[in-house]
């Protein structure tokens, strides 16, 4: 395959530290690897910061820098905007972007309010009339091992779904002296773990269970009340405070949550348990889902990512129990595209997938899953865990 | 050390199968590989079926047979009555052995119901006063991995509390052709997952945390609403009814939950979820239990009981992770009485554990751990499960 | 099924520590758990200290107490000798048994010389012409998850062995100061961890396979070379000296093999490296054993002892991997005497199962295996191991 | 850090498939996640088949395509050569380019022969007067993990080395049907499994230690003698021979090792065991290493290639065991460059720190490691395992 006399698709992405390092590398590496119906060219690179944008445009390649948004929206060698930005910019963004006719690929959760999350759905749907495209970057789907389970489910190898149990454990506020940032404020972030990190594992187990959340019960929880502000992060609110004691170290309230548990139950009649938090001791990233059905289960943990564990409950007892996958094989989910059974990948692996099936559906002229519905699904689960559990937990059905 | 000369204490048991058998050797075992305070003699065994009951008998060395377990309780040469019947017997039997003057081991859950619960909880102290003992079979707190979790949380290991998650897997019903038994019947378990294995982890994290639990939010679910109905079992109430097709299969209705779970929080704040279920295909006897605190971390799977993970926050990050300790040294709970390190344990051990610390908290003039009053505890908490699912989720505190 | 009017069997064991209360506790269990052909009878047991084998005796119901092994041998009311002493006595208890028309269950290994182990089958042959048994304690060979193994690779499920990968690893002489013991003279226990350990793995991995070794290339290597002498033990031979510095210490050399290491060759072709140690730090008694064929692979951790790992090459590659059979199901060897599944075992019921298997081969009149033959196999592997280790390791064939 | 005004070092690559890959991506990531002090550019790529090598010069960004590596290693813009091609013309083409006065990174193993790796050494030092630097691609030294393995032991942490084990196992030419390829012929390969994969586990076990190996015993075997020729590879040598049967399959010698095993003493005293495997059904590319040492271990497998495992032989044995160090916290090695904790890496990226290490000893005018001087050290040792191999495994001083 040659990259010669393929289309190219001019990308402008607003947003350039963590996410914005994983999509510009992702952009550059899917045509590598893969094979393109497009190629993505790392056009244009946008932050109000204009040396911090200039950095990673030079360590990416990105070959233009700008400092407003709407001005990258606005040129005709952007064909494709990449949203990473906090969520409370979400809507305006994706939504101008979308108007103007651009395709979008935006970060999740989709928005920090269903109204929004309902405003780019709309504005979405009404775009692709026009062949404009967008999704929503729920980038775990794309891990090969959540990939191969969503496909082992369709294939009938779980069964009638019973149980879904999902984890999303972090521990990195955990220690109260870690000071606030934009993550911990509820005007930049819209929740705390729960749209962090609550998102993906709502997104993942309605990916590969291919069913939908229809109700919840639920219980939040901020463990850390207020922290200290540090002073070069800006995030200085009207509620910060004088520390007691000599020094004055100033803090502030969190005003998001800290954590999120709530049990659900799926279309198909499953049950399930949810957990998302900052604050698990020993667990850095961890997600952990595991599916039960009449006929077998699967379970991930994305610390070891490359494993998809699958049980048979078919097969003879005597020689039944969960086999480990090594999700490493050619014929698994995008791996014909990388190295040799065994060689294992990483996390930013799946931003590269993502980036290929993006570029092939606008080739293609096909809706890219997750779309923004996909999105803003999501955000109705996690309105319903909010107003449940704002109400003595009591069973909330979720918004359709 | 030797036997000779230490007073006997002759036990009565009711009950001869699954438990009854871990029963027997528990009390068999004890004196052999540890220093016990009273020597146990199984004296009298009690069943209705005589033959079954008297080859239990032969097999671990009862003395005799008695198929009327009030005869049993009024036996001179019966010491302490050991309960291993279904749950809705225990509170006839435990209260008049108490009367009886008789100490007292029952096995979980306590009882069926909490007016059950309250009144054996008020024999049982009434008994203490005349130096009478009793005892509920949480015998898990008794697995050494287990005990050396509490000890490391009351040690401080852990911290400040925030999280517990614990799950009690089984699939031994998940397929619908499996037949009705005892433990499917409400009138005779109780309850279904809640009560046989949930009340085990509502044990344990109340034990490995100190702490109680103060209120749920519940769920609970029958998948499998009726089941064929053997014929050989008796087991046939009146809904039962012919299935369809020609052959006259009966079924009979499932009158417990095949699956839990819930939310909770502790008395120290933390917030939990729980599960129980016969119903995670693949999952054997999977207890597993993980409390997150402010300094550590703690896990436990009972599929692999001897060992327990431990996380120390407060270590170098750059060398810090889960550490699986194999809990077979010298120093570790109950090891001392087994073989050398490596050599490890299986299910029945903890059953010796807990004969063991039962004979020399009599010898001591102690109450034994864990008390009736532990033992209403879980109960409490499970009716407010019950209470919760039955009232769409809602918070429910737990009785005091 | 009732113990009434079986044949007995009356036991007389020599020995009283660590194997001595292993033993005890399995000829009690097997008919307390097991459908036995003959009722094992704890009749004597015997030790040249009357009160420690006397407590010994009071533990585990011992009926009498004998100090010296000739008269135990000579009773009438001992059926089979059961010989847990160190290995330097192995040849003359066993063979004065055998002659005097006692079966014989002899601890491994077998003996400390070939030549003792050539005597002692002779005499297992010629015994056996009368109808009297032999059997060497290579125990683990009962661990369910091996036999599984064992049965696995003779249904064709590994194919064609190619590799054999064997390691016994231990750490409790690795410090310096562990005083001197009887396992650490060559006089007493023939040699060090090559006897005492690897003699397991050599056993299990003929016994998995079904085939044997036929030549080795080998090193063994003592790395602490004399340790203090405990004053109590009496271990004080010719070579002691003070130690230097002020204090009297007393040091010993070590006179065995703190570790040995070995390639190997299978009669089917398959290459093997074997290792067996006492300073493997971290590693408590770790029998970690893989086998690769053509058309599959089996692994085994004796430190998560009721898992074996199948890997069937066959399979389809995108859904294939190693398999945790966890060995607690009702059709897994010996499991149908236990518990439910996902109740596991220990390390003490693989003895339980070795007494059950003795007992029956007696009374089915067959000759039981692990045979004295099969041991002196082991010992001229092990002889082997010694003239490569001592001869550059050059390769050497295995005696037949 | 912005790249502005950096030096450049302009890269030429011999080589363009497997390797190649991993190389061009690794020279292309550095600088856009590390602070490189010299930026390197992807300049030329050579190869003879041109169409293969421009689509990965499409692919990756290489500026110019070659097709004899003496005009590429001729040009001026060509500062460093990176040699991906197989062993046989390694020797030719980096002293070629070292005495050009370029900088050279050779893909392992250095060498078919000692001889030709004495060369190399000699032309590298000789070089590295003038300021030109060498290192071969012992890549695995940079996964994280196994730096971390190093640093540990250089402090201290394992204590004095009693055993090293390693295992390089992989499964891919298991089935005899798989066809010939150059990785299977002794004059490309030099050798099969041992020179291809047994030669990272002999750097690393070295390199992790800090100790060399003094001398081996060992065994090589080809359990399948010929394979089939694959018409497109024009893989057919003299000793080709039409395969029985009707069909014209032709097949033709494996003149190379599938499988080596050895047994080795390191410097300081250690006793160990090697396999490399192309034979081990199930293990894909398992690189397991274990070293225990007198004050502690340390465990790692490729599998889980994020994790290392941790041993303190100090810590009270009540609470030790082996900890499950997750390796992707700022403080570990290479991690500073990531994502945030618990966010896991792959394979590829060690050779980013490959090329990031390189690039910085370079402008820093310093030796790079590994050299091609411990290439050589490598290739002594396998020169001692074939030489073992063919004298009945006698042991076998590794030369100096």
């Amino acid at each position: 395959m040659t990259l010669d006399g393929k289309p190219t698709l001019g990308i402008g992405m607003v947003g350039y530290s963590f996410m914005g390092a994983a999509h510009s590398h992702a952009w550059r590496d899917a045509p590598s690897f893969f094979d393109v119906a497009m190629v993505p060219h790392l056009r244009v690179i946008c932050g109000r910061n204009e040396d911090a944008a200039g950095e990673v445009a030079q360590r990416f390649g990105w070959q233009h820098v700008e400092t407003d948004w709407r001005r990258m929206i606005a040129r005709d060698d952007v064909d494709l905007v990449d949203v990473c930005t906090p969520g409370d910019t979400h809507a305006e963004i994706a939504i101008a972007a979308l108007e103007a006719g651009k395709h979008v690929l935006c970060e999740k959760p989709l928005a920090n309010t269903v109204d929004e999350a309902e405003a780019m759905t709309r504005a979405a749907a009404k775009a692709a009339e026009s062949g404009v495209r967008s999704m929503v970057g729920f980038t775990y789907r794309r891990v090969p091992a959540i990939a191969l389970a969503r496909k082992l489910v369709a294939d009938g190898v779980v069964g009638q779904i019973r149980h879904v149990r999902a984890q999303y454990l972090q521990d990195w506020v955990s220690d109260p002296e870690t000071p606030l940032n934009w993550r911990l404020q509820k005007e930049r972030a819209g929740s705390g773990a729960l749209g962090d990190i609550g998102a993906h594992i709502v997104d993942l187990t309605q990916f590969i269970t291919g069913e939908r959340i229809t109700g919840v019960s639920a219980m939040m929880e901020t463990f850390v009340k207020e922290r200290p502000v540090a002073e070069s992060t800006g995030v200085l609110g009207t509620g910060a405070v004088a520390a007691s004691g000599g020094a004055s170290v100033q803090k502030a309230p969190v005003t998001v949550d800290d954590a999120a548990v709530f049990l659900a139950r799926f279309t198909g009649g499953a049950i399930a348990t949810f957990e998302a938090t900052r604050f698990a001791s020993g667990r850095k990233n961890s997600i952990r889902i595991e599916v039960n059905g009449s006929s077998g289960s699967i379970a991930f943990d994305f610390e070891d990512m490359n494993v998809l564990q699958v049980y048979d409950h078919t097969a003879d007892p005597a020689r039944g129990g969960f086999t480990r996958v090594l999700v490493t094989e050619p014929d698994h989910p995008y791996l014909a595209g990388w190295w040799p059974p065994g060689h294992v990948l990483g996390y930013e692996h799946a931003f590269t997938h993502q980036a290929l099936d993006l570029v092939n559906a606008i080739a293609a002229g096909e809706n890219p899953q997750p779309s923004f519905a996909d999105g803003l699904r999501v955000q109705r689960v996690l309105a319903a865990v909010e107003a449940s559990a704002a109400a003595k937990s009591v069973w909330t059905e979720v918004g359709a």
